[in-house]
């Protein structure tokens, strides 16, 4: 199959129309047309809808066909029987159309029947379409935000350098409101639920040159044509990220039900992961931790790792962890121990994990972590720390950052724990280094940026 | 090996002193007067430091052998050298000892030698200890509280009816300071660190006659009698967890070092837990979910869950856990699936996961909650519930609480989201129903109310 023509008209509109637009604010359309105002798009927005003269204060359209000129993109939220009839009607004034509506293939053969009259519309007519039963596109590069739940209901994350492909709206728009109350970015996010025409294979061909986008995250249920996916993921030479969900017999039905595609073996999709060089995530908590790596740390570069703490039994559990994630934790050199002897109390015993105990400082931190992060023995380091010793201090945190920094090496900090604790992280986090509140969401965060590049 | 006497005074001292209680509020051994109290001793605290004649107020003794009476606990704080030369002047005046200092066998030989010796004296003295290398004990009951942590750095949970034993005093303590966070209670925990006499098994024969204790969660790094600790653990009739760290060799070689034990194979600790009806745990975000899920579920009775989502994706990740964990989804039973059918949209797919979409509203949670959950093919219910869709309201929280408390069966509440979703969270937290931000937990807690006991 040769490579289709990338639809780049979908992440750089200058004209949207909103089929359907309605003035009822509870409509989905109406929730629509807010949210691109609300997202600042600098390009034309024209509502579409007999019934009204105007929407929002905008003028407009009773369809397509009577705008005097074409759009880029129409968004279509309409009942699916309509969205046929109208998109037949202004093909010719637009190049891509957003199918948010509900009804196709996902609800049984009369939705599947008119999923095809759309596809056969839109090919004969030359329109390309993103959809249908999807949340279509979010883009802080274009300002375009088609998401018709309202801002007062999910945050929107600010621009960044990571992009979302997901046939789920709901789990790719849930975890952009977390990321949003983290602060962290996203450059374009598409969802394109039954994706009759646009998939991942064709986000990933215009991603690839896009300047604004560093890593791809995708929420995968099924994959129709593997070989197409597989080749436009190797073309991509960015960090590439996946999480397959329908992996046993149950999801398996209930993806099927869903999006109406069928959840294909998961082991081929692992083959196929593995060919492409894309990261595999286990879930939601990996999804979201592995948009905080990408945001917050370059990639490891390998995959040793020196543990610090405060606490013997963290430190275990957390070298547990690293050992199940097929990390590995290289024995101090010879001359950094010996260093470190001569520091540290003479009863300490110098190994990796290092357990600087409840009587640890400031100093202590600061002092093995230089020590051991400047060796070319480690790659990164989870740096365990527990705010109970009063000999540790409020200026800690600005101390280590400064030393990641120095050394240019990834510090993952950990610091479960309840009032006290939160304070400090927050610390941290004004000075944009996040803390892990659990052992696990700082090794699987270590995990990624050491698998990060394949 | 015969039933060792069970120690019960540790549990509930009438009296309790504090060997080497400083006046320097630095020193650990002032805190651990401090936080005893601060924790509502009401026994008879005293400290005994040659150095003062008062500590925090109280008349302070130069040794233990000078109190005209005898105290049921001596805590000691003091060099590791010290602690023998005084356990030995005073054995006569004590019944037990917790031994909070280090520098004993996790240090060396000379440690080593120093543990025989403080042993060999306890024994020749009928002297009971809990220690050395730990934290002590924390006890809503007794109102004792060792711990040299001080209150403003890490919280204490309110009572409650979960028992924590654990040989990482930093780990029971950072998990305590979690479930402070969220009011989850506590009735005694014990860290007994090196655990050279009072161990698990001591503990577990106390706590089965325990009525402030419904559920026992345990820290394990290496039990040396296993057949004894099984034998506790069986006749221990309560609901028994625990995490074995120190897994894999990694962690192996740091469990050695942390207390001194040497941790045994793993697929022998797993062996045990079967045979005692331990429900094991994989890691520190299991230990707080079992110990949120015991503290405001009932056990399920059953593996069979029934998942409502009004995010479909979302739903499969669910499902695609549930069966990781081993719990089964039962497809909706004929009558019920009719029922619904009536009064869901026609186009909707009547299965388990059951979708609602984003057209979802308070009353379809309710009707499909009350239809599925009073059946009998269903033991418990994961509800997914994203806060984006408008037709939900914040008065859904409590119609669901009222509907699980009148169902009789557990709810999961799963709400991953951003600020809107917080706000709605904590309508729930307030009814005290708690709310997992992410599938992962939601689905680890299902597993665990599922497996209670055994």
């Amino acid at each position: 199959m040769e490579e289709k023509r990338i639809p780049e008209f979908f992440f750089n509109p200058s004209s949207v129309a909103v089929v359907g637009a309605s003035a009822n604010p509870a409509k989905l359309s109406h929730i629509i047309m807010k949210s691109i105002e609300e997202a600042g798009f600098r390009g034309s927005v024209y509502p579409v809808n007999p019934a009204h003269q105007e929407v929002l204060g905008r003028r407009c359209y009773p369809s397509l066909d009577t705008m005097e000129e074409g759009v880029d993109v129409a968004i279509f939220a309409l009942p699916a029987e309509k969205v046929v009839e109208e998109l037949q009607k202004g093909a010719s004034n637009i190049s891509g159309a957003i199918v948010i509506s509900g009804g196709f293939s996902e609800t049984g053969p009369r939705g599947r029947r008119l999923e095809e009259e759309l596809l056969s519309a839109a090919k004969d007519k030359g329109v390309r379409i993103v959809g249908p039963n999807c949340m279509g596109i979010y883009d802080t590069v274009s300002g375009l935000d088609t998401l018709f739940i309202p801002y007062d209901r999910v945050d929107r994350p600010p621009a960044g350098r990571i992009a979302i492909l997901s046939q789920s709206g709901s789990f790719a728009l849930t975890a952009m409101d977390v990321l949003a109350r983290e602060g962290i970015g996203v450059s374009r996010m598409v969802s394109y639920g039954n994706k009759i025409d646009v998939d991942e294979a064709d986000c990933l061909d215009f991603l690839r040159d896009d300047e604004n986008t560093d890593a791809i995250v995708m929420y995968i249920e099924g994959i129709d044509d593997g070989r197409r996916f597989v080749e436009s993921a190797r073309r991509c030479k960015k960090n590439l990220f996946a999480i397959k969900v329908g992996r046993r017999e149950a999801g398996k039905r209930a993806t099927t039900l869903h999006t109406g595609s069928i959840a294909g073996r998961y082991e081929l999709y692992r083959a196929a992961f593995r060919e492409a060089a894309i990261t595999e995530l286990s879930g939601f908590e990996e999804f979201i931790d592995a948009c905080r790596a990408i945001h917050r740390f370059r990639p490891a570069g390998g995959n040793r790792v020196m543990i610090i703490t405060d606490g013997g039994g963290m430190g275990v559990s957390v070298a547990d962890m690293c050992v199940d994630e097929g990390l590995v934790l290289p024995e101090l050199p010879e001359d950094v121990a010996e260093g470190l002897g001569k520091i540290l109390p003479p009863y300490f015993t110098i190994s990796n994990p290092l357990d600087l105990t409840g009587n640890a400082t400031d100093e202590w931190y600061l002092t093995t972590l230089a020590k051991t992060m400047t060796h070319r023995s480690y790659d990164a380091a989870i740096v365990v720390l527990l705010w109970g010793p009063p000999g540790l201090t409020d200026a800690l945190p600005s101390k280590i950052c400064e030393l990641s920094k120095r050394v240019g090496k990834p510090f993952l900090i950990c610091s479960p724990g309840g009032r006290f604790t939160e304070r400090m992280s927050a610390i941290f986090e004004t000075l944009g280094v996040p803390v892990f509140s659990t052992p696990e969401g700082a090794v699987r965060a270590a995990s990624i940026i050491a698998r990060e590049g394949g």
